[in-house]
């Protein structure tokens, strides 16, 4: 078998890195072709990168790194709000992982909530909250939308980082199930969640669940530390005992972080020329490995791109 | 918070076997409504589950368990046969898993694959095949459709147990990408893969890859120890160094194993009665969860269900 190890990948899905490719700023694909995504890349301009929101960044440490998360107060404000203040009130400290279901969810909460004595205690932010499962269509927050439609929506695309998905009709939009979205787990109520208990997608998008329960943000980094956890044993991937459970060490603001301990990391604006070409490099993959490609991309697979300025 | 962890879950996505429920086999639901999951479960008959082919069926063997695959002859009939040769001239025995990428892949093949001296030889197997990326469109291959659409083909579905996409205008049909699902790793060259590196599907559906490359089975029991696995630090998810490859014990063919050791798996029927009520279960949650059943379904997150006789 003459074929090296390196010639046999599948496919580059990683999103390279700006700085990794050798193409200008200014660089155009050959007319009539559409870019690489090298060269997409590549030709980003600074304006088109965001910095994190402090108020709106969320570090949670595990005993083998951290997992950062933007909450999406355009889509859930009030859970978002509360996510923060039990994160301020540390509520969430030292609580675990309880769930781990293949292709599905990582859940987390309290070991003990269902023994009153030692079950922990929520100071000052609520239990519970209204749903936010959608939230009224606004032409005012920008959407960059996917061209080639949705099975579950009649129109899907981008704000402000987050997977959305729009109904006209209805006036509403909402954001939508896929890896690494992060909810609120509630009960049979739809006001019954919160945000103490968060879940995180770590398997194909579960898209029934949109406007059925509570999305809160996107993990932008250290997915994954929670996608290789073992899976639970138990009904549903609970974990079968407490020794099982993954501890958490904290869940901070970023706001609250001394400057040392901060990420530094930028987003790719879902508003950017970037962005679009970079869905029409996706759509038409022109690296040489692709014999055939789609010219078609889903919600589930487009990727937004981040970088780390450390 | 009152709420118990038992009730703070998100949806019931393991599909209840059906010996788990209560419901009577010939139940069906109150006019105008679905049945649920466990009503359909509970009602498919005997005929409607399938035994595995021993022929079809191989079992990848790991330091923690074991991974049951099913071949996909009809749709790739030279990478079957060759991947069993493989396993039988035990080419797979002691090699490892070289690549695990989040929300991606893991693949196997053999670290020393660069080092003539060093590398496997294969016998009597083939190192390289002609691409199956597609082939023609039979009707008298069942197929039963899903009635949502996709973003990818004019037509997807279900054959024989298989995840299928279909273009009559094109005349062909082929095996889709997702969760689970099993190919041979190429090169750039179409024919330059043959079934020695094989890799799995450990996240969102990589639609963009159908015809590309030769999907061959599908991952029937055992996907959480490939999804667990620790994701690669190198380039695409490749380990970085030979201490983290996961060494790979054995593949065996199901046929060639003592009856004490092969699995007693069944799959239930997709051109089944019972298949087609679940897609209606599926696409419209009774379950009291759900608030606002989707209507829809898509074929990444449809799963096909499984039980164990032992």
């Amino acid at each position: 078998m003459t074929l090296t190890k390196k010639k046999l990948v599948l496919a580059f899905m990683i999103l390279l890195a700006a700085s990794a490719a050798m193409i200008a700023r200014d660089a155009v694909a050959p007319a009539g072709k559409t870019m690489t995504i090298a060269e997409v890349m590549a030709a980003a301009g600074p304006e088109e990168w965001r910095p994190l929101d402090p108020e709106n960044t969320l570090y949670l440490e595990l005993a083998n790194g951290r997992v950062v998360i933007e909450l999406a107060p355009a889509f859930a404000p009030l859970h978002a709000a509360n996510v923060r203040a039990l994160a301020r009130e540390k509520y969430y400290d030292g609580l675990a992982i309880l769930r781990v279901q293949d292709n599905y969810v990582v859940q987390w909460g309290d070991p003990e909530e269902e023994n009153p004595a030692k079950a922990r205690k929520i100071l000052k932010a609520r239990a519970t909250l209204p749903a936010e499962f959608d939230r009224p269509l606004d032409d005012k927050i920008p959407f960059t939308p996917l061209p080639d439609g949705d099975v579950f929506a009649p129109e899907v695309g981008f704000s402000a980082g987050f997977p959305v998905a729009r109904d006209r009709k209805q006036g509403r939009m909402w954001l939508a199930h896929g890896y690494g979205m992060v909810g609120a787990a509630r009960g049979n109520a739809s006001d019954s969640g919160g945000g103490a208990q968060l879940y995180v997608v770590i398997g194909q998008a579960p898209r029934h669940l949109d406007r059925n329960i509570t999305l809160l943000g996107r993990v932008l980094q250290g997915m994954e530390l929670l996608a290789s956890l073992p899976r639970g044993g138990g009904a549903m991937g609970f974990y079968d005992t407490p020794e099982q459970m993954i501890p958490r060490r904290s869940v901070r603001v970023d706001a609250d972080v001394p400057p040392a301990g901060r990420a530094e990391l930028e987003v790719l604006r879902t508003d950017s020329e970037t962005f679009r070409r970079l869905i029409e490099a996706r759509r038409n993959r022109r690296e040489e490995w692709f014999l055939q490609p789609a010219g078609r991309i889903d919600l589930g697979i487009m990727t937004v791109p981040l970088r780390d300025r450390k």
